[in-house]
């Protein structure tokens, strides 16, 4: 059976990942191929209900681990419930933040291993990863700053070493990684959007 | 500084975990031990969240990924919050299920690795491993006899094999394991609570 493919979108808060996804629709519809948007945390009534306690202030510190554990326990979710079905009928799936985002905010901002974060996404979804991941990548300053006008919850508050330290994981996954395609995010909107419509024109184009 | 003991009670629903919780403290109380009863999932607000999410019905199908994550992510805010600075300053504690018993619920009853299950312990908590579990083996016709009459939450309704395979984990683990003190709840209350008492007796003797 055809399977569908799985486009995810990475990148720190305020990069513009919202801004792109019609565009990635866009693409998918002028070739007529059924997709799905959705994003995480979240996607199943539980997985709501996780994301609503990872965001939500606490009078406790939320440790590393809890935070790590409650996002794989959300995508165990998202991806049996949501991912999978939907890949393995030939829908495509575009989905903002997925493991990717776990390796940059709970490992590298978090200081957290990547091998754990890593063993978690084996037990979870060894057979799905992304088939092509658009990373968008603006320094950490512009990007806070594109984002100060909305209401920030408990992870959005972090400090700015946090998501210097998530955007560096991000690039260093970006290297080795080749299903991940970088794309600099400080250019005009109108730019940038051609420039994710034409990568995602190619991945059609070579996955045809 | 002297640490304080970490004490775990272990066993199937039904098996009367929560009533031999005051013979242990009545051991306690007569050498002037400090000390301090918790149970899990739960222990802290997001814990108790947590808590909420993993007992709940829901329409959706819960992963045994996510039932052992979230029960890890509980476990993460309860050792950080409640179970460390406790022994740090030389309390003891006394807690209903900890690890051992994701080793038999999600292990043995979910059917996950039990390697998986070790691998989160030594993310959570390298360093605080029970001094001493006190397990109490019943058959698990007899347990689910006789908390038949409480309100079962999600887990609780899961079926005979499920529990007979919690069940086997926790006899191997008890085996395997020389913090492990297996009891047979089978027999009397009285000479249960008897037996209880003096394992923790000898347990305190041993410690100081």
């Amino acid at each position: 059976m055809k399977q569908g493919k799985f486009i995810t979108l990475e990148g720190v808060d305020g990069v513009g990942k919202s801004t792109v996804v019609p565009n990635i629709e866009q693409v998918l519809q002028s070739h007529s191929i059924p997709y799905f948007v959705t994003r995480e945390p979240g996607g199943t009534p539980l997985a709501e209900g996780i994301r609503k306690l990872l965001l939500s202030e606490w009078e406790e510190n939320v440790t590393a681990e809890a935070e790590l554990f409650l996002m794989f326990a959300a995508r165990a979710q998202h991806v049996t419930e949501v991912i999978k079905p939907r890949i393995e009928v030939g829908t495509w799936v575009i989905c903002e933040r997925f493991t990717d985002a776990s390796f940059a905010y709970q490992g590298g901002g978090r200081n957290l291993t990547l091998s754990l974060v890593a063993h978690l996404a084996e037990a979870v979804h060894a057979e799905y990863w992304p088939d092509l991941t658009v990373y968008l990548d603006l320094d950490v300053g512009t990007a806070l700053q594109r984002r100060a006008h909305r209401t920030q919850d408990r992870i959005e508050k972090e400090t700015i070493d946090f998501f210097e330290n998530a955007r560096t994981t991000y690039l260093k996954l970006a290297e080795t990684e080749s299903r991940i395609v970088k794309i600099d995010a400080s250019v005009p909107l109108t730019e940038l959007t051609r420039t994710v419509s034409m990568v995602v024109q190619n991945f059609v184009s070579q996955s045809s």
